[in-house]
């Protein structure tokens, strides 16, 4: 999918909502567990009764890793879907990934082609060659980690290297990257007042917006300082949707709680 | 396993070798591509042919997902191989994880427990909360990157942080994560000079060191300026050892390269 789709996805759609697919067996309704493939039939039903409401999902593939080879049969299962239902959908293969060339080349082929995702989120720690393998797949895309939304961000990323916090040498160096224009950025919401000096180093890149919501960032603060003339955001949302109710009504509850993000990035759109 | 299991393990077998088994469909011999799982039967053959040689074997995933199911799959049943046949070799599932809180315990439990590998690499970009879910579990351990070797390490790794290079910053504050106890480090061994000023700061910490042999690096030198009173090296050969043979002959290809291997690190050993 190239940038122009998403854009116009999100106009479409009057959206920008990334619903987070980050299934734990534990959280569904107990209904679903006589279900063959219950992580599967969740998502389906989620993304049913979503996919009207937002332009992309982002499974976390260590929630299907930790069910070995079930789990990786669910996430297949769930692209699968996605692709041949819903094939307007932004896939993001929340894997956060990143070796040395050749091995970052298996996980890019992994993803991209044998899945079908339409991005991956990358680790940037290894540098250079361990994002360009990622970067060389033309009309997918690759999220790197820049500021993300956890407490453990202030261990290193936001220390100071070459006169400015890691994160922003982050976005600095891979925008020296072979094929930079693939590139999107992890920044989490919990921290929307630094996205005004992000958007200095990258005015137009999209960026990939976690914690909203559960983790407490606040929408118009991202739209405030986040939004460019192209949008260039995908707000994230996991828990609050796709775990708002335990009850058969789940995935109805889900629309609901999407509906209302939806309505709320609508009233964003409208400023821009 | 316990660091003490390890280290007997290496005075046993005079060897501090770790075989990576970063196995791809298209560079092992013809002859294996009629077997039902042919990446299973390359490490198997690989494994009994070397494990006399060796104390660890580091799976790298990326190989594995790159198949996805087939290759989970091929990866489950290597492990299993080696957990049934050879549990006292210390396992690796080379797989650079890290992820928030929750989302990294997901990960400690499919690697830990699931596939019931002894240790698991993780990137540290994330910090301490998508650390020590790994560190949390007993005998467990988790090995930490810290300078890798390829040439994006200079992009962020070696970068002044703090008055001291990132790699040391992460060595440095990993240090008073909690059960930082069940750390070791990913060291490159093209830089081994580097490791007389990690070793002060981690002066007893197994490391993991890739890089010998394709990568360029000197076995003599890592030992010079890496080897403690207990070892504290696991120094890994992945392509010089598993394709040193095309032929039907590479499992005993294989495992002379090995022995080339533990006869330098008895060697070394002897120094100590």
């Amino acid at each position: 999918m190239t940038n122009k789709q998403l854009i116009d996805q999100i106009r479409l759609k009057q959206s920008f909502l990334c619903i987070g697919l980050d299934v734990d067996i534990n959280k569904i309704p107990k209904h679903l567990l006589v279900e063959e493939d219950p992580i599967f039939a969740f998502n389906k039903a989620i993304i049913d009764a979503t996919n009207h409401l937002c332009v992309a999902y982002k499974p976390n593939t260590a929630f299907y890793e930790a069910h070995g080879l079930k789990g990786w049969k669910s996430l297949e299962k769930t692209i699968q879907y996605l692709n041949t239902h819903y094939p307007e959908q932004f896939t993001i293969a929340d894997a956060k990934r990143g070796d040395i060339g050749n091995t970052s080349s298996m996980y890019a082929k992994a993803f991209f082609e044998d899945l079908g995702f339409d991005s991956v989120t990358i680790a940037p720690y290894m540098g250079k060659d361990s994002v360009e393998p990622f970067l060389a797949f033309e009309d997918k895309h690759t999220i790197l980690l820049a500021l993300t939304s956890n407490e453990g961000a202030y261990d290193f990323q936001t220390q100071i290297v070459d006169g400015m916090e890691l994160y922003k040498k982050v976005l600095t160096t891979s925008k020296t990257y072979k094929n930079a224009k693939n590139l999107m950025y992890v920044v989490g919401a919990t921290k929307a007042t630094y996205l005004t000096d992000i958007r200095k180093i990258i005015p137009d890149s999209f960026l990939l917006v976690p914690g909203v919501g559960a983790q407490g960032g606040s929408l118009s603060e991202v739209c405030k300082y986040g939004m460019t003339k192209d949008v260039g955001l995908l707000v994230n949302s996991s828990r609050g949707i796709i775990y708002a109710s335990t009850g058969t009504d789940f995935a109805e509850v889900a629309r609901v709680k999407a509906e209302e993000l939806q309505e709320q990035m609508a009233a964003e759109l409208k400023k821009v």
